[in-house]
């Protein structure tokens, strides 16, 4: 076996925490004596052990002289497991190969610069799959907030309801269940108070085969109009709510979602609308290292409008609404097609009767530089 | 080989003519004896050899006795080249497996009679890759009426323009590459006067690898508003323009047109509306197999409403251009989400830039059932 395939071999592994792992990174580990695989790993969970732990005890004795593969910088600080650096250090392996540094600039490094001081050979790949296998986990690290994923299910005519605001159902249940795996790997969603008013939606993810840990439900409701009889409210104590209003709307109203479980934060407000760099902050500070932003179309826009729209994942319907309907997208000043906002498609496929297409902002080269060197 | 793979190697053939055949059907042939193809043939364009011919040309004297498959019923006509089942007959081919009967009602299985006449084994297989393959030329054999192909550029919400109108460009070069060969598919283009005289195109077929057939031009100009400066006039003479106009504009102005080579039709209007069926009649009476319908939105919108669209093909630019851009498709009535109408996808796929979604009108199994029979 090539030594590339056993970094394939890492980085698949990692992958099956993508929906259970949130708020900590995909990671994966391949134990190897000469040719032979003696243990692979994954991070499954958090609180669980760490992939290394899980590919070094799937090797025991023969850990011992190994080349260890993982996809992520070890860790070597006590979390809720014990440290990484220590366990490899203990098992006698003799060689890591590191996919990715650890993405944490007071972090960056260090593990390995440990693992050399304890006389193993470490390696690292740099290699830009294992970045972007994490990106949501990787963003959050560089800049304390988590990365926004932007989600519209949409007709082909790029309307997210029927003129009176119907909207059940745009896509199918294909797509329906991917939405589930997004918030899982996500952790957090958020939504427009609207949202919750029109469609009062649970925001859980289900459906999964693996039941992942509860997602953060966030909800950008100015004016506090977010009932306690909510399914959101009613949900509060399994899965956490934040709910960010307006300091004029924080007039009492409050107690009854504080009473039901929820959080309820101020943030600053201009004209009604929240500052959304504020409530990512705020949300950064929680933990969560991405959040799916699922609507409806005038909170995507406030999102895409201000370039904070990390990612985009677009279900089209094959269906037409016509020009009545609610647009997926509110006004963005563009006055000429050249001035349209620029993204680029990274995928494109068939998800039961829908299409999913997936895009990251077109960045300038200035910009790709500054955000390659973040 | 296997047998099937006769029939594939036959419609792989006819794919050779799919830019270049129209008006006629795209037919592939194949003739074997034993296991060996012994000569291979396509139709390449109107007037030319037709596929069995070509492949009995080069079988030469290895004809005889050969088994020939064929993907398209042969033609039995004088037309621009002499009929296929003379030919047949006179190489003394021993067996014809025939793909799809031919669709025209009136010569539905005639040639698979006369051949069975000759003394030669005839199979007619019923294949529904050769119908799909022409879906174009059997719609117009057995409805009269070309089939109508939308194509739309469009932003990822749903705008082919900018609020003042500017779409240059939507799409990316490799997407207006696809459209040209969609064009010369088709054999005709038909666009609203309000295009014409917005980006006063040429609408003919440039930048394929072979120049197909001159691509009729046809404009829905009820007020006849149709510049003879437009460069859809001054190219009149090499392309056909046919205008189509209400009676009440015929008052002189159909003169210029007339006089640069454009054909002026008069059609039935209601409301200021052409009625489209008395002009995708007037095409098929041309001999247009297809037409590219390209847009503005209510030109689409017509086709789409009235159910008069057979295929579409969105291309999707990954630009958000916001709701004060113009919408792809106007007001279509619909209420509620479960009223929005309905199509089947049948293709995705990345182009250049840009993204591809292939439609077809979801059918109810009634409207399918009485589509079969059609």
């Amino acid at each position: 076996m090539a030594r590339g395939s056993f970094e394939d071999l890492a980085r698949r592994l990692a992958e099956r925490g993508r929906f259970t792992v949130a708020p900590n990174p995909l990671v994966g580990a391949v134990a190897v004596r000469g040719d032979a695989v003696v243990g692979e790993g994954w991070h499954a969970r958090a609180g669980e052990d760490h992939a290394e732990v899980r590919a070094l005890k799937a090797a025991g004795g023969a850990a011992a002289g190994a080349t260890l593969f993982v996809t992520l910088e070890p860790c070597n600080h006590h979390g809720r497991t014990p440290p990484c650096v220590e366990a490899i250090r203990q098992a006698g392996v003799s060689r890591v190969v590191v996919g990715a540094l650890d993405p944490d600039p007071r972090m960056r490094g260090r593990s390995v610069e440990m693992l050399r001081d304890a006389g193993i050979e470490v390696e690292v790949v740099g290699d830009p799959a294992c970045e972007l296998q994490n990106e949501q986990f990787f963003h959050r690290m560089r800049t304390g907030r988590p990365f926004v994923h932007v989600k519209l299910a949409t007709t082909l005519d790029g309307r997210i309801a029927a003129p009176g605001g119907d909207s059940k159902w745009v896509t199918g249940e294909a797509a329906r269940l991917r939405a589930h795996a997004l918030r899982a790997e996500a952790g957090a969603v958020l939504v427009g108070a609207g949202t919750v008013r029109a469609d009062d939606p649970t925001l859980t993810a289900r459906g999964l085969p693996e039941v992942p840990p509860a997602v953060t439900r966030a909800v950008l409701d100015p004016r506090l109009t977010t009932s306690p009889e909510s399914k959101l409210a009613r949900t509060a104590s399994d899965s956490p709510v934040v709910v960010f209003a307006a300091s004029e709307s924080l007039d009492g109203r409050e107690r009854a979602l504080l009473k039901a479980g929820c959080e309820v934060v101020e943030a600053p407000a201009n004209g009604g609308t929240l500052d959304l760099l504020y409530i990512l902050d705020e949300l950064g500070r929680r933990g969560v290292k991405g959040v799916l932003v699922e609507g409806g179309g005038e909170t995507a826009t406030g999102f895409v409008e201000r370039g904070l729209a990390d990612k985009l994942t677009l279900f089209y319907a094959p269906k037409l609404m016509g020009s009545e309907g609610v647009p997926m997208i509110g006004t963005l000043r563009a006055t000429k097609m050249a001035e349209a906002l620029r993204f680029r498609v990274s995928g494109v496929e068939a998800v039961g009767e829908d299409v999913a297409v997936t895009l990251y902002p077109a960045r300038s080269e200035e910009e790709k530089r500054v955000h390659r060197a973040c």
